[in-house]
């Protein structure tokens, strides 16, 4: 190898991270090496304060810098109003749209048969006792619309039944700006059992 | 925002590298905080080794561990024979050849009329000293097929002239105004075999 050994290194780790091949990650190092050592010092402290700092909300589930995360801490949100996601990034996913006003349930999984996941790995007891306490009004369910997240949802939907709240879940349907041409049968089909009504 | 504020630190520094988009340094930052603390740590010490113990090679401006490189160290190599390229990421396409076995000459430059960069600031003394002390048969000009590097290369052969050192430049069959960096390995090969004599 013509490259020294710490090189190939902090290559090879780079190249373990998502998205990243073995020629993006040399190309990063080329450019590291070649910045300020405070630049690359800052990068490394970053990376290590967030891992040190950056924990889960204790209510909701999100990342948080201490014991709530900024949606919860955030008084202006709807607290009656709950979205149950798999993941941060599906609640990430949510928040760039910027159409949702309430707080977040993040499961940190799915009920998953085949990889022997039930639902006592799913944050649930938490979600009764904050639906109980808060007084919340409505549960979104915005599990992914494939098979495990529809058998999270319809388990959540029956779990809250005697609750007396409304229990809702995200639409499924043929995505904005595609094509029909090119949407699944599966899709389709749902897009034609839920067609509703055109007001005009 | 609805990510803590250590999150949204190392995402910013994540994107601001090159072929990271601010989309994908949150999906690494997501996976980051998903590894253990060892990886983390590991990752965050790899990068500044690398950046503390990675200094230039004192003969040819490679990457290097100490004062000479791992090509220079290599005695398997013909050190009679030297490629002289601009950058180190240049070098690193023309070993993954495999087809050159001599030493290099990194210029870490080229002569640039445009950002005022003139010779004297591309280690050419370094090159002409290599040249009378290690009995060089043969100088390869590898600079990048474009305005620059030819320019670059003619001032090379001109500066050799005196010294009857054969002075060659890599075939063009690189398409005109790419990157050595981004040829493919076939190319390159071919380039370095069908190399020609620089009229001076």
């Amino acid at each position: 190898m013509f490259l020294p050994r710490r090189f190939i290194e902090v290559s090879a780790r780079l190249s373990s991270l998502p998205g990243i091949g073995p020629k993006a990650a040399d190309r990063l190092v080329f450019y590291l090496l070649d910045q300020s050592d405070e630049d690359v010092l800052a990068l490394a402290e970053a990376l290590l304060a967030a891992k040190r700092e950056v924990m889960f909300c204790r209510r909701c589930g999100n990342f948080a810098q201490g014991d709530l995360c900024e949606v919860c801490r955030d008084s202006s949100r709807d607290t009656k109003l709950l979205c149950v996601v798999e993941e941060i990034r599906d609640l990430s996913a949510i928040e760039r749209t910027g159409a949702f006003r309430g707080l977040y349930h993040v499961l940190h999984g799915r009920i998953d048969p085949i990889a022997r996941i039930g639902p006592s790995e799913l944050r649930l007891d938490r979600l009764l006792e904050r639906i109980t306490l808060d007084g919340v009004r409505e549960v979104i369910v915005a599990t992914n619309p494939n098979f495990n997240g529809d058998i999270t949802a319809m388990y959540i939907a029956k779990l809250l039944a005697a609750s007396g709240v409304r229990v809702t879940r995200i639409a499924t349907g043929i995505p904005k700006g595609s094509d029909l041409e090119f949407a699944d049968v599966f899709t389709l089909t749902q897009a034609l059992e839920k067609r509703t009504d055109v007001q005009s």
